[in-house]
């Protein structure tokens, strides 16, 4: 549909990249002519290799890739700590905060408290970047810092790009600087991890930035980004295509719980939080009991670094994910999920194929609006 | 330069909107085809005259306008307070703060503490307005909130268009139920008083908000713009133009202190953090140990509401502009400005006509970007 550089390289023909945890939506987004992502973090080695089976019989051949995260910073980095090391770091009064505020929404805390494994200390990454090798996968992308050595080494001895996303404009000129393929510029307004700046500022900025340094990397722009227009509006500033995540949280194929479905179509765009509530580093979500009670909620206190946070309130959000599934209130009140302020903008859920028509469709318009203000 | 229908409405050949506290920068952008709005706001009625004096002569007829504050909520609204009675809400323990904020950067404390008046409580924004309709404007733009009944009708009967600023889709709402004319959708990246929603995401949802009422009203796009690719990217999303402010402030023609130009130079995007620390309301402005001070930095203290804050302490941030200038290094680093996102993009100070011509050339290319990712 569009003829750029970027649907050559990556053999598709709308530059438009769907992150998404949920084969079925990445399936469906490269079948109707976008990249789909899968996010691979929270699969084991063999439920991803089940995954990416599935993907590769129904894509029949076109181009997919997947999506981990190796962070660069993280506590217990390089002192060989395993899982019950790193779990003494938790206070007891982080233990005693968040059984608090469970009884406070009429849930009983565990007996025996479990905490959430320290996947996002990098432990896994590596194994499942290898089976992903075993996919033909034609994007690897790292989701937070700079892709470790045996990322890059191993994208390049095969062929395959490397991405990374960054929120600032110094990460851009480190990650190209260690060999990237293709960079993804994150707004603040992203749900997940993001920055500070916004996809508006920090597109610009990053592309010319590496432009200053004669570095010609493609840049994609994410963070907000829900409809073809806004899109538009970016590829018109620079940027080789989107990369999308929270507009497939309620698509028909997503496995998004309903409570959590009804929350997103009813939130507006001032519904989400950046907060490190949930994994000790800044990241968007729904607002909801559980956002409120750590910073940057007035009164609401400071989180514990990564994987700590993590750790302590992974298990904790399932269950109460679990419980609001089932109608309880005071889960319900509590359940949060990473999401964009582009959530303003996703009102009706839909096919994933659908959204990438009006994707399309939305685009074309866009450019025809911008062609059209101009005289002659 | 281009055809838009609020370029003919407004009678400009462009529509870049460039909001300064500058007569010069007003007078040069309008004649060089954009729309200078003079924020009026810190004048006195006398002075406000004899500012639009001098841009009727430099403007020779072409089209300018101005900007007031009149909030809809402040403290002692309704109660016909005097400034001493507000000065009396101030708690010691604030005034104490602010003084041993200033000793541990050398700087003693006035022994007679001066108070900034209450401009932004509304009292004086209705002489400014009486005062700017004697001059032939042809914008009257409210910053903060509705704009009160007397300048919508103002407009109305003089046909004279009344904008306003918003950050949030249900304000637009409630903003072009009131009659205005042009809404100015501003995202969090701005440098000012600002709301939690970038750009990219509160255009596009006003926009759909407002033709989901079947209202027409024109939007601006407002945040972090200071080129022309970021302008043409939102009248791709539907914007009728852009509204900026920021990218003045580096132009030969600003009067804006060398040493805030210098920092404003070096900023990176993330230099700049919304906070209540100056007017109680937030606003963007450039991180500084003052900014430091108050919440939402670690440790940083709640500020009071508006307009106590801004009483509090605007006297002091004056008076540590001008040891800035002097060179004092504790003034120095405690000096802040408002200035949005932007900044990151701002590296050279330049003539403000040379700014609308890159803007308009930049615009240009952007639309060719797009349109040439379309095939054929």
């Amino acid at each position: 549909m569009t003829s750029t550089a970027l649907c050559e390289q990556f053999g598709i023909d709308f530059p438009l990249f769907a992150f998404s945890h949920c084969r079925d939506v990445v399936a469906a987004v490269t079948n109707a002519g976008g990249f789909g992502v899968l996010g691979a973090t929270a699969y084991s080695p063999d439920q991803l290799d089940q995954e990416l089976a599935w993907i590769d019989e129904a894509v029949g051949g076109k181009p997919y890739g997947v999506d981990l995260i190796v962070p660069a910073k993280f506590e217990g980095k390089g002192e060989k700590l395993s899982g019950s090391d790193l779990a003494g770091r938790i206070p007891q009064a982080y233990r005693d905060l968040v059984d608090d505020l469970l009884r406070a929404h009429d849930i009983e805390p565990e007996p025996n408290r479990r905490l959430g494994g320290s996947s996002l200390s990098g432990n896994t990454g590596r194994e499942l970047l290898d089976v992903a090798l075993t996919h033909p996968v034609k994007l690897i992308a790292n989701a937070l810092g700079v892709p470790p050595d045996y990322m890059i080494e191993a994208g390049k001895e095969r062929g395959i790009p490397v991405a990374a996303l960054v929120g600032a404009k110094e990460h851009a000129i480190k990650q190209a600087a260690a060999g990237v393929d293709l960079i993804v510029a994150q707004g603040t307004e992203a749900g997940g991890h993001c920055g500070e700046v916004s996809t508006l500022v920090v597109v610009p900025e990053v592309l010319e930035a590496l432009a200053s340094l004669g570095d010609n990397t493609p840049v994609l722009a994410a963070g907000g980004i829900v409809t073809g227009r806004q899109m538009a509006g970016m590829v018109a500033m620079g940027a080789a295509g989107a990369w999308t995540g929270s507009v497939w949280l309620t698509t028909e194929e997503a496995e998004t719980a309903p409570h959590t479905v009804a929350k997103m179509l009813a939130a507006s765009s001032r519904d989400t939080v950046r907060s490190a509530g949930r994994t000790g580093k800044p990241s968007r979500q729904l607002v909801s009991d559980w956002t409120n009670a750590w910073a940057p909620a007035k009164e609401g206190h400071q989180p514990l670094g990564l994987p700590l946070q993590s750790m302590l309130c992974e298990p904790v959000i399932r269950r109460i994910d679990v419980l609001a599934s089932q109608g309880h209130e005071g889960a319900q009140a509590l359940a949060t999920y990473f999401v964009g302020q582009g959530v303003g903008l996703m009102n009706k859920v839909k096919p994933a194929r659908e959204v990438v028509r009006e994707f399309i469709e939305d685009y074309v318009a866009a450019a025809e609006r911008l062609s059209s203000s101009l005289p002659g």
